[in-house]
């Protein structure tokens, strides 16, 4: 590598250090906001974001950044670099094509009109009134397809280009394939489920369980996995969520609901997977923008492996249900397998966020399959109501009776993140597909769990998963670890051996 | 105003605002460090932080403000401006001088070395080992008369220029005087008062005070003195501190020990009370750097008038010490008249932080002799563990028995804060010469605290303190307040009327 060139690399990597140094302070300050800052401060601390955001936009828009990347991409130069720093390249040009090709002025109106629409959302889904709403909807939808053209669209389906942002290379031809198959499966299975006699009784759930008393079995819950903490904390907040400032810095919330023994266990847990993905990121990618999660889908299938695979298993609980019953004396008599059934009841619903483990893919598919013909057949949001309500008496057999349950339920679509909802589900079948390789590799597997013994579990995914950060993609990951690209016959064999020996089918 | 002087004044006050955008990121980045931001992160936080902190200092020094600053001020210009902005260009200029005065690298080698010598500090005062510090404190002192000569002298007190940067228009001519009348008074006092036959008992002070008791007191506490709760919050810190963000987000710590009643609740007051000064700045203010105390005297004085003027008064304890036994429900049995007396014992003692009210000035004007003889009289680093050894003993009858309960017992040097120690007598001295027009002024003052009717004593610091933020400097403040300039007799007054009482001399 000539001096020069050398040059250009110092510059290049101390312009990504300066990026990261604004994520990591932007994700301070987002992380404070939703735990306890002082309301009357808001005003003056969203000045305080957008000014630090706006600098970061300007650093990762920098005109020589982009010629730093052109000398960097020259084949006799970028041969000569690390694995690291080839990807960091690649990954910084696909951001900064991104970004340099919206007009400054339209990101501008676009951020002014998701965040008054984000109010408007809310207000909307509490009075149920979605007329209110819709032109708002319909003009996130008319930029979203500005944003598409200017992005440029490959192969036909205009999506796909939003889809990329969230899953990179994900395309609608793969997710009509395996969310056909997925729904093929899902639907007779989660009637059979409806009609089995054998219904778990949950009723116990729900009592007065001491707050204290789950923090302590959440606390407790989040050792056993192996989360960090000298390297992360366990705050609370209104929506759960896990933020990785950097390796060392990683925080997760829970909220804790006294009427309910699981729900924010299984909360903890979810974001807890989260965390452990963040917090086991390789040492050589911190100060770059790989040492992140490589996608929403393969961040989900983490989440949800500790919190489903793992966390709503009979092995686990056959460990664990002492402990719980010890944090709550008197009130949880009746036996394991009853209470490992009750936190795996199957109902179909009309709300996304409190469905079971099988009925949840069905609310993504819903989604996904709208946003589809939004931005691929031009349907309007005036059209999204009816569509919605059909679909939902379709898949899931249940009928919104207002659009509160409905259409409006998620605040997604009021920030414009369309192509979002699809990671959901694939987490769910990335978290199968790695089960399924996990319970080869580590044979043993179903007997550590049922011993407590849950870091070499942790181990196995730092060695598979979580070191590696953005320097490999989702599919290059899955085909690594599995041997194969994703396949949601895992998914289905799953929740088929799951359900049909608990609703004994 | 001509357009391009209307011009001008806009880009001045939207760089003003970015500079306060950075301070109060970092001012959350800080407060986050302190308040349990986890271990293994901090390497990569500090490195965020530095990366901020630089680019406020390339915003506070950039030659565009410069030349902004010079056209603002002409006469023509200057005339024209409302009296905030008047006053935010004149301090900006103060600000901008010092900063640009002082060549990059040598600001660079100085932050290095003033951060190495803080960890070096707190080892030698743990080893006892002074001599490993010296070399280090004699660099620092170095830097800091070269700092010295780069910013200017005036009137051949090379010590004032020091001073000036915590408590603007102070001098040594000022100084020697006020503390020379306090020193000449405050010595035989405390003489008299160890000489006293009637020495308050106290051991009941020490006693298991439950945490989440004191915790619940000092929060009805800061309620009474009128701490608005929804724009600030009390968490826990190693040392305790306030930070006001801007004034709808104003932080305080406490540090809670079981076996003081006391401890955490005086120090909550005292924060406390750093905290309505920063809460009741004006709103006109915010967004510009004038939103914050006009000094450290001016700030100290209203955490200690809380602290002791109010908090340490008889009335205060006539209203407040049911409330604080039924927190400590049989644990404190004894007549309020003696819980009064045990929170205000005098007793000369060697480290400052645990001093009392009286000796407390002892000890700070030991400080600003040796600072003085420092940068006055060319004392070397090596002389002054013997100085300060002999000054105890001559003020305070006391003799360290080594230097980490002597010279090394404060961080402030190591960082270079040569100046900043009398800012915590003046605060004294503030604090009663304004008590003394709080009393007139409002004449049933000390009434209103016995009923616990604390927020017309806000109101009217408020009124004559804390609106003005930094729109006011602190002579022009003490002025219009008590229509003359600071003295120490009031300070005097204070002490003997309170401890003549209380040690019935």
């Amino acid at each position: 590598m000539t001096q020069n060139d050398s040059n250009i690399l110092s510059l290049f990597l101390e312009q990504i250090k300066q990026m990261k140094s604004y994520e990591e302070a932007l994700g301070v300050l987002y992380w404070d906001l939703r735990t306890g800052a002082p309301r009357k401060g808001m005003e003056v601390r969203s000045e305080v974001i957008g000014n630090l955001s706006a600098q970061l936009f300007k650093l990762s828009t920098a005109p020589e950044l982009g010629e730093w990347l052109t000398e960097l991409e020259k084949p006799a130069v970028y041969a000569e670099l690390s694995e690291i720093n080839q990807r960091l390249v690649t990954e910084t040009r696909k951001e900064y094509d991104r970004s340099i090709k919206i007009p400054p002025k339209l990101h501008q109106e676009y951020v002014v009109l998701t965040s008054q629409a984000e109010s408007l959302w809310e207000e909307a889904k509490e009075k149920n009134d979605y007329a209110s709403f819709e032109l708002y909807l319909d003009k996130i939808i008319t930029y979203s397809n500005q944003f598409i053209d200017l992005w440029g669209v490959k192969e036909g389906s205009r999506y796909d280009t939003l889809l990329d942002a969230y899953e990179p290379g994900m395309t609608t031809a793969e997710l009509d394939k395996v969310f056909g198959g997925l729904r093929e499966k899902l639907v007779p299975l989660s009637a059979a489920i409806a009609a089995s006699p054998h219904q778990p009784k949950t009723d116990f759930l729900k009592q007065t369980y001491a707050k204290e008393a789950q923090k302590s079995f959440s606390l407790f819950i989040l050792k056993q996995m192996g989360f960090d903490f000298a390297a992360g904390r366990l705050d609370e907040s209104a929506h759960p969520f896990a933020t990785g400032l950097n390796p060392g810095d990683v925080r997760i919330t829970t909220r804790y609901l006294i009427d309910d023994v699981v729900s924010a266990l299984f909360g903890t847990i979810h974001e807890g997977g989260h965390a452990l993905y963040e917090q086991n990121i390789s040492k050589d990618l911190i100060g770059t923008t790989l040492a992140t999660g490589t996608s929403m889908g393969i961040h989900e299938s983490q989440s949800r492996f500790w919190e489903n695979v793992i966390g709503r298993s009979k092995p686990f609980w056959n460990r664990y249900y002492k402990d719980l019953q010890q944090h709550f004396p008197n009130q949880l008599e009746i036996p394991v397998e009853d209470f490992y059934r009750a936190t795996n009841v199957v109902q179909p619903s009309l709300i996304r966020i409190e469905a079971d483990e099988l009925t949840y893919n069905l609310h993504i598919i819903i989604r996904y399959e709208i946003e589809k013909l939004i931005f691929n057949e031009g349907v309007k949001a005036s059209e999204l109501p009816a569509l919605w309500n059909e679909k939902y008496k379709e898949y899931l057999g249940v009928e919104p009776e207002n659009d509160s349950e409905g259409v409006l339920q998620d605040v997604h679509w009021s920030g414009g993140a369309f192509g979002y909802f699809p990671s959901y589900s694939l987490g769910n079948m990335y978290a199968a597909q790695i089960t399924n390789t996990l319970e080869t590799e580590l044979p043993n597997f179903w007997e550590l769990v049922e011993e407590g013994n849950l870091l070499p579990i942790k181990e196995w995914l730092t060695e598979k998963v979580y070191q590696y950060g953005k320097l490999r993609t989702p599919s290059e990951l899955i085909i690594a670890i599995t041997g194969k690209p994703l396949d949601p016959d895992h998914l289905v064999a799953y929740l088929e051996k799951k359900y049909k020996d608990i609703y004994k089918l």
